[in-house]
């Protein structure tokens, strides 16, 4: 089944029905793919350009069955899909990229450990089960030091900042009182973020790192080319290889890093599509997206080259009103994700300014 | 209506299911925009790609009364729809472009005596019944001219050349002995063409013309830029905004011109999306599909601005099957349009190959 690359006209089963599989939807269109979306909700953002689309919660086993039945290939496009939903999918079709990345991103501990282990510079870490251990932690690490739950952490929630031992009954409460990790806290220069894929047969392509900048714990803008040296650029670039090969990955892969002067540090990777590669829509001939879809249907993996700069900046609830506005400048692409309610911290579509390329 | 823009999560009717609708579909949910898909066969490459599809014939009343009241406006993207269909629609929603552009673009006679009427320069021409008038018309004009049936003219179907007079018969009966229209043999050296878009109150952008090569009638490369003076580069454009405001259009169009030397005859029209401007998706910010959906949807017009040098080249019939070898190569876009049959002479999709803009 990994041998042959999908032929044009099979069908790419999705689970998650928001943007990110919204945009894999057009991508697996202009490749002649049938897409099946899977989502939790009604009028899913990606059912709107899927050719099928099944709606249900991501336990339902006979629906997980038929769904799986129905595809050539699986992915998702949310970590936090249940292990158990890709585990009942991976007995009738493959699904990629696969389990081990998904749980390890699932679980920050566990994502931390296995950074570590394969060799990769982390921030200073500690799993911590109660209120005891959290106090030794902070110790240990030292101050300031952010706590975060071990488990669907999104957009900055669920974590605490710890600047005395005063905030460990705060910061505790702030997780829920579940398993969380403690991290020391760094005082990066930058945020940045790789892009990468891995095909089947382990061929790999990153694009240029996006330099990041986030507001209230939501991605705010990428600007590439990021402001780092080559030497940095690099390293983030071969640090992303690396762990794309010791999880035998297969698709795209979202790995951010804090960049300190010349330390890189990596504090996360989400195993699909990203939104800091939305600026490959229109700086790449091939964007994520496609990237993604090449990569899981055993395809030759894309051109990941850049030729524009571009600052991508997400439009984030009621700033979808002033979208006409923007749509008057030059050189801005608007992407909407569909989405009739514009609730406060949603994200509502994102526009590329591009910008000839100044190298980097 | 035309006073306000329409508002993202609007609906757009497309009348037409083919490859134009399926990426007119797919700019429009970049925009917000959900689509409405008309069309005349099972599984129509824009339905993959809409949020709704209504199969019918072009002249079930019912059925276009109900499409037309499910939409905010209309578009259709092949220009062989019935007028009256156009009309019967455009009894609950506007529809852009507009009739008259549709019904010229419908009858060569009619278009070419617009583009005459209007000042452009066209081949020398002249229309004719039947053989006797062909015969006259012939000696007229001379030899080599170039006989085409009036209507329904598609991918070179429908036309003949005529030599000599002993040619009469058999051209005649090429055009199905119809009303036809005989022309004058241009001994061109290129052939381009111009996408413009042009704005419900009237502003107008163009994209650089495009040089076109043909195949049996079927357009086989578009290439920008063109190997034009920047002279006949601005006569094009000049003349593709004069004939967008003279027919008061609303849209994207596609003019095609017949380039000898330094002279420029206009060739035809298509008011619609244009196979020779799919160079735009991987060319352009904004391409020609959004530039289309910005428009009839009264949003500003996009920068039409050429960031890249491009070559399409079409994928027609069997050739699909080379596809994934394309996808190996470098600064390759592919862009396929999901049909199954790759009947001989179909256009199963295109392929963008990009390279550094060398201005022009």
């Amino acid at each position: 089944m990994t041998a042959d690359p999908l032929p044009t006209g099979s069908t790419i089963g999705i689970l998650g029905g928001g943007q990110l599989g919204r945009m894999l939807c057009a991508a697996a269109s202009r490749l002649g793919m049938r897409t099946h979306v899977l989502a939790d909700g009604p009028d899913p953002p990606a059912g709107q350009l899927a050719n099928r689309v099944s709606i249900s919660c991501y336990n339902d086993l006979e629906i997980l069955r038929r769904f799986a039945k129905s595809v050539d290939v699986a992915t998702y496009e949310f970590e936090n899909i249940p292990a158990s939903t890709i585990d009942t999918v991976a007995g009738f079709c493959q699904v990629r990229p696969g389990r081990s990345a998904l749980v390890a991103s699932q679980d920050r501990l566990v994502e931390k450990s296995f950074l570590r282990d394969i060799g990769v510079d982390v921030a200073p870490f500690v799993g911590i089960e109660n209120r005891s251990e959290l106090l030794d932690a902070a110790k240990a690490i030292g101050f300031p030091a952010i706590l975060k739950s071990r488990r669907l952490g999104y957009d900055g929630k669920g974590q605490a900042r710890l600047r005395t031992v005063h905030d460990v009954e705060r910061a505790m409460n702030a997780v829920g009182n579940k398993p969380a990790i403690l991290e020391q806290h760094v005082a990066f220069d930058l945020e940045i973020s790789v892009i990468g894929a891995r095909a089947v047969r382990g061929s790999k392509v990153c694009y240029n790192p996006g330099e990041n900048v986030h507001e209230n714990g939501i991605l705010r803008t990428t600007r590439v080319p990021a402001r780092i040296s080559n030497e940095i650029e690099n390293r983030a670039v071969s640090i992303s290889e690396t762990i794309m090969d010791m999880l035998d990955y297969v698709g795209v892969i979202g790995v951010e890093f804090f960049v300190s002067g010349e330390e890189l540090l990596v504090n996360e990777f989400a195993p699909r599509v990203h939104n800091s590669g939305h600026w490959t829509q229109n700086g790449c001939a091939i964007d994520q997206f496609e990237q993604h879809i090449r990569a899981i249907c055993n395809w030759p993996l894309g051109d990941a080259r850049r030729h524009a700069d571009v600052t991508m900046v997400n439009i984030i609830g009621k700033e979808v009103t002033t979208v006409q506005e923007l749509a008057r400048k030059s050189d801005h692409a608007i992407h909407l994700y569909g989405k009739s309610e514009a609730r406060p911290g949603r994200k509502m579509g994102h526009v590329n300014k591009i910008s000839p390329t100044s190298g980097g």
